[in-house]
């Protein structure tokens, strides 16, 4: 029943994060879980920030995703408020590769965790993906979702992997 | 009911990792979760480590905690093999500071996602507390904990800021 | 008219951040600047961190200083509540020798600045004496204050100068 | 009364760092403080450098802005001829991503200190804001402005967060 | 007698690091070593890259050559399974140029060396001149091949010299 | 045969350097294989170095391995002057941790490799792994030698892990 | 006399670094400084290296500029072979941002100096200037020359200061 | 004649960098060149720094070495002053390893050169070996030191070596 599967936020200090934060709404969309997506920045809009992570609390979802770059503090200011999973995206928005905003992030200290993934796109995939893997915990369908995934993952690679053996053997 | 609520492994690459692991395994005490902690390298006993991995995901436990140093490789090999979270914990091993275990678990490829903490203690701390607020998306119990796990934290800060704005008022 | 300089407030992520801090403290004292000094963490206690600084701006402290380690976000956090100056220290409180605190002050998204110092002692006596400066402004017995610290300075240099001058001629 | 508010001055290494430096002019006009820029090197023109920064105690400025790149001299040279507060924006001006320019600005010694912004225009950006913060102290017509600078970044983040929550509910 | 000479691997995590490690290949041609290259992720398909690895150790390659970005977890997967050598060449695949996958091949536990090149073309190229050296050891004809390979350097940069020289020489 | 296996070569800047590289020695006397290990620094005694090289390829042994610290030439300086594999193990000399050794090591330009293993005992101990993977192509011994040594790893890691198990049971 | 001037050398480990190594022959040229340039690499043509380093000790040159990316080991290489002072610039030729070639260069063990400067074409200019400053000890006409061209460089700061003050004070 | 031998300045940012600047002029006594050594601070007394600066290029010395931490602008301040040659020596003083101290040095921008050396005590003792080489150009005493003490460093390699050798025939 889709509409037993708990929803998931996202959110983003910037609407300028989106080309990469999509992709965790691709994955969720494809897993089939229902996702709430929203621009927020913890410094400039610190009330804004704060009642999403209620609603998220309140409304019991599955998990927060949240993308930022720089000095990004938008996890860990959410990870304050709530105690379902926060999981965070670095966001290369600076000169410093994205660096800055993986140790903002990453480096949580204890007590509130932030889930950290890799820095831009691939982090931002994987964020949807791990919270799919904790949603399909409890649900059958998500949970088959992850495996037939996981199959096309397999099947690209052997695939990807047909055509360049083919391509050498060409000669080329 | 305590026994309803799924496990959790907790696996280092080394027992020398154990100092800094246990500090998960007592936040999973101390949440009432039950674990399974051991030893398997990725690269001396992928078998072993491998069998942890599918031990795991066949009793339905509810996250694997991996901790590990130097090019940490353990939290990808046994994501690459469950679908239930597998969240790691870098550890400060060798003279880069824990920056080696730290990109090597954060930076995981798209479609096969580790959660990365902090380097060492304050991490697997957090790991624990994270699998925590998996475990009570689904668990009362669990997610009353955390209530009050997070009503302590910030009584301890209270009294330590009371103790500290004491002794200067003492003229310390 | 001491009564009529503004206060400096001091906050910290936790109290063992106080060694490092204190150095701030012993700074405004000897600038005959009164500063209320205390405990809040961003994550932990973000209630009591949000009421620290709206204390400041409605009472119209001079600036609030900051030191915090690892994911340094109580900066932020406060910069994102006032419009006051915020100093940030940031303290090396992870085996990352406090990379990981200084970019997470330091990179602060555009509008709300934190005005960033070195890491650790050195940063928190900079805080103390950047604090002043502000507040000598508008206030010619701090800024008198300013010009008799800056002179001892050159005076321990010289000393030193010719002590070590001396060693060397003694064929040290 | 305009002609009441305090200058700030804005001083850079070369011509090269205008487009970042203008971004601080921007946000003091807008605050409606008047400010001084100029070129100076702290290597090629030390005269210079000093002579801006005698000028800037002499004449009361509230700060002095220093933007520089590369091993990022020019903040501390004016630090150690003033005793009003000097801003530092490091400039991405080398291989090194501005990590060069950050470490010479941010790890000054004990005793002169630099408030160092991000690295490149939102540092820029920010170093406006926080002299725009410095002069509010004491001017209710900046402190007014700088209220409506922070709404207007509210209204902003929620008109994009409103954009974007509508691209996703149209499928995009 | 080239049936003789041993079988070198080349694998890569994904199609899109072939224009890098084509470099390898095109070394292996030219020392007239045979080999064999596909495609094998450590995280989507650590079944296909298990059999590549006991393929080559079952056949008596002289060396796995393996390419991996991000946190690049495949050659230490390959070099856990066998006991030949096993040579890294890490792949700027991420935001941060390399380092994270560097890491993550260098910085390999004591007891499953990964040999590690230079990040990207360089190390690519120079993984095919390693395996050739080890081939060389007990091929006189790759031996062979390797003198003439050196030679053909020397005598570049000379040519590169003298070209250089008569432009300067020209008064450019 | 004992005297057929062919020699390894170890080298190192500093005889402050034999505490790290006596782990490579350490293996490969427990392979069985024969070598030979002294003091050369490429920069205070280049011709010492050069001979040593010279040596090493004369009479074809199977492998040079280099330990040095700081700016850590010596590997690439012996590489320049052989067609046998060099592998360098990066020591951590200097206030930078071994990361100034490391991309002095592993950033060989295409044309002259060198395997660099981890910073420190673990790549010393590694370099013995690898040279031995390298003589066991063709050495039925030492093949045997490293089945038997992985095997060892194993057993100590379950002996590990049950000790580890054993004391978490016990309520530690 | 232009003939009695000493010599300095210019050499690099490819021919792709001329354009940022002859930002140093321009500086020399401009000096009235002879100098002879080539390409020599320290791993691919050590003879070559080793001659060039013989011939300006043995002309006694003033020093030998020495330009070089990645693992840039030509600096130390000749520096071993000479008495007189070797300059080296990094070269960003990686994708590691020049930080390898950086390292590589400055960290020089005790005994056998390399004077490292910036990384790039600032590097490479300053490499001139410092070569002239060292003949400049002894070279009346080479000491003019950089007097004139520090005057210079102060006219051209204050010339781009007075364009930019002008541009706005022109509203730009 | 020793009278004749141009004299080398040493100036370091605090008095505490004497146990590292120590090793600098231990080299100038032993080749002979006389040397004189302060104490002087860029930020804390310009003046003072400034004039050590014009003394040197009055009294036509040979070079200034100059040792400073954290963000060490002294080598650049001076620079900026004199136009003989300056040689930096990062000095470890911060949590972040002596990386601020070096960047600060290193990558000063183009047309004011400073030499800079390694990290700590062998960046000192080489920016003496380095002075002694520019003063060797004109000094056959100073130039003949310059031979002697290779010799010494060959010696001492060797001697090293020997009983490296020594200690592992005898089995250790």
């Amino acid at each position: 029943m889709a509409e037993a599967t708990p929803k998931v936020g996202i959110v983003m200090g910037s609407d300028s994060d989106w080309p990469v934060m999509s992709e965790a709404a691709k994955v969720l969309k494809e897993m089939g879980i229902p996702f709430e997506a929203t621009v927020a920045s913890a410094h400039r809009t610190p009330v804004r920030a704060k009642a999403f992570a209620d609603k998220a609390e309140h409304e019991a979802w599955a998990a927060i995703i949240v993308g930022a770059g720089a000095a990004a503090h938008l996890g860990g200011v959410l990870a304050a408020e709530v105690n379902i999973p926060v999981i965070g995206v670095p966001i290369d928005a600076t000169s410093l590769n994205g660096l800055d905003a993986l140790l903002s992030i990453v480096q949580m200290p204890g007590g509130i965790p932030v889930a950290c993934m890799a820095v831009g796109k691939a982090g931002a995939k994987n964020a949807g993906v791990f919270a799919a893997q904790i949603v399909g915990l409890n649900s059958p369908e998500v949970a088959a979702h992850l495996v037939v995934y996981r199959e096309k993952m397999v099947a690209e690679v052997e695939k990807k992997a047909r055509l360049l053996e083919k391509r050498i053997a060409d000669g080329e």
